[in-house]
C-alpha cells in the first residue's frame, strides 16, 4: 500500500478562539482590526472585522493569512526579501496578490507542522503583528 | 446645512451572533455550512466555515450575502429574473460575480432598513435558506 | 487539549500515477487529453498535457479537478443542478469559475474521505469521464 | 505557395523527464520544489509539486516558466531591468503577472530555437535556479 500524506488542519472552534483572542488584544491596545484565519489548504476558515475598522484591511488581513500559509513563514519575514534589488522583488504579483509586511503568522502544532495561519490588518504593521501574535498564543495555549 | 444620510450598520457582535445561530441550526439539521455576514456597505464583516464543509462554498456564501445586500432582497428572489429570456438574464456577470439562488438574506432593522446581509452555502439551496433564516431570526431577536 | 482535524492528502507519487494511468487509457482510446490532479486543499498537485491535446482544455481539466474537490462530488453530478430553472443555476460564477460537466472526480481513501481530485479534458465529456475513471481506479489500486 | 512557420515544441515525454530530473536534483539538495514546464506557446505542459513544498510556489513556478518563454530568456535576466528607474520597471503588470527573479529558463533545441521553458520555485532563488538548470540539462541530454 502506498502511504498518504497526513496533514492536520485548524478547526472552526480553534479559528474562532484565535479571532476572539486577537479582538481582546486589539481592545486592550485600543485598536480596530480585521482578523482572518486560513486553513491548512490556504482557504478562508474564519474572519471578523471590528466596528469601525478599515474596509481596506479586509482583503489585507486575508492576504496576510494566505501569504503566511502559502510560504509557511510570517508575512513580515518576506519584507526584506521583496525590496527593490532583493531576491524576491515583486513576488506579490503571484498568487493573485500577496502581502509581504508584518501581520500574518502561521499556526503550527507542537511538532512545528503548519495547520493554517492568522492575518491581522487595521493599524501600524507593528500593532498588526502584536495582535496576530496574541491570536497565535491563544492557539498554542489551546493545543498545549 | 447640508444633511447627510444616516445609515445603521450591523455590528461585529451581531454578526458573530448571526454566525452562531446559523451554526446551531446547521448542527440541528446535521449539515456542514459556510456562513458569511456583510455590512451595510456590502463588505465582509464576519465569516466561519464548519469543519468538513465544502471548500467551494466559501466564495458562494460570501457572494450570496453580497448579492442580498447589493440588491436589498433575498438572493433567491433573483432566481426567476435571471433565467434565459428573463429581464436580468446574466446579471451574474456584474459585481465580480453574483449568486442568484437561495441562501442570501438581508438583515433589516425594525423600520425595514437594510443593515447588511447573511449568506449560507453547504447543502441544498433549501437547507442553505433555512440556516440563513435562523441567522436572520437571531438578528431580529437581538434588535427586539 | 483541543483536538485538530486530521486530513489525509494525495502524494506526488500517487498524483503522477493517476496521470500515467489516465494517459494510458487515453492512448488506448486514441484520445489526446489534459489531465490535472489537485490536493486536499484544492491546490494543483500534478498536471500533464498529451502532445496535440487542446490548449483550451488546460484550464478546463484544472477547473474540473478543483470543482470535484470543492464540492466533494463528480463535476458531472452538478450538471442537472445548474441548468436554467434548476437550483444551482449559474453556480459557475463562483470560485473564479467552475466546470460543471463530466470529467472531474474526487480521489477518496478507503473510508470515503476526499484526498483530492482528478480532472480530464480533451474530448467528449463521456470520453473525459472514462479517462478520469481510469485515473481514479489506479488511485484505488494503489491504496488497496 | 504560402509558407508557414515551423515551430518545434516540447513533447509530453520530454516535459515529464524535465520534471523528473528536477525532482531528482531537489532531493539531492534536500529541497521541496514546485516544477512547471510550458510549451512553445507559453501554455502549461506539465507540472508537479513535491510533498510538503510551498503552496505559494505553484503559481510562481508556472509564472517563471511562462516569463522565460514569453521573453525567451531566463527569468533572472529580467531582474536588473525591472528595478525602480530601470527600463522595464513594473513589466510584471503585464501578462496577468510575471515573475522576474531566477528559476525560469527557456528550453532550446540544438539550433538555439526556444521550444518552451521550465520554472522552479520552493527555496531560495539560487536553489530554484540550480534545480531548473538540472531540468534544462536533462532536456539537452535527451535532444543530443
Amino acid at each position: 500500500m502506498t502511504s498518504v500524506a497526513i496533514r492536520s488542519d485548524v478547526t472552526m472552534d480553534q479559528a474562532q478562539m484565535v479571532l476572539e483572542a486577537s479582538v481582546r488584544k486589539a481592545r486592550e491596545l485600543n485598536l480596530l482590526m480585521n482578523i482572518a484565519v486560513v486553513d491548512v489548504g490556504g482557504n478562508l476558515k474564519s474572519f471578523t472585522r471590528m466596528d469601525g475598522a478599515w474596509l481596506g484591511s479586509i482583503d489585507i488581513a486575508i492576504k496576510k493569512a494566505r501569504t503566511a500559509r502559502l510560504f509557511d513563514m510570517a508575512s513580515g519575514e518576506l519584507s526584506p526579501l521583496v525590496q527593490p534589488g532583493q531576491p524576491l522583488y515583486h513576488i506579490e504579483f503571484s498568487n493573485q496578490g500577496l502581502i509581504t509586511f508584518p501581520g500574518g503568522i502561521p499556526l503550527k502544532d507542537g511538532n512545528g507542522q503548519v495547520l493554517g495561519a492568522v492575518g491581522v490588518s487595521g493599524s501600524t504593521v507593528d500593532n498588526d503583528q502584536l495582535v496576530a501574535e496574541a491570536g497565535v498564543s491563544a492557539f498554542h495555549a489551546m493545543a498545549a
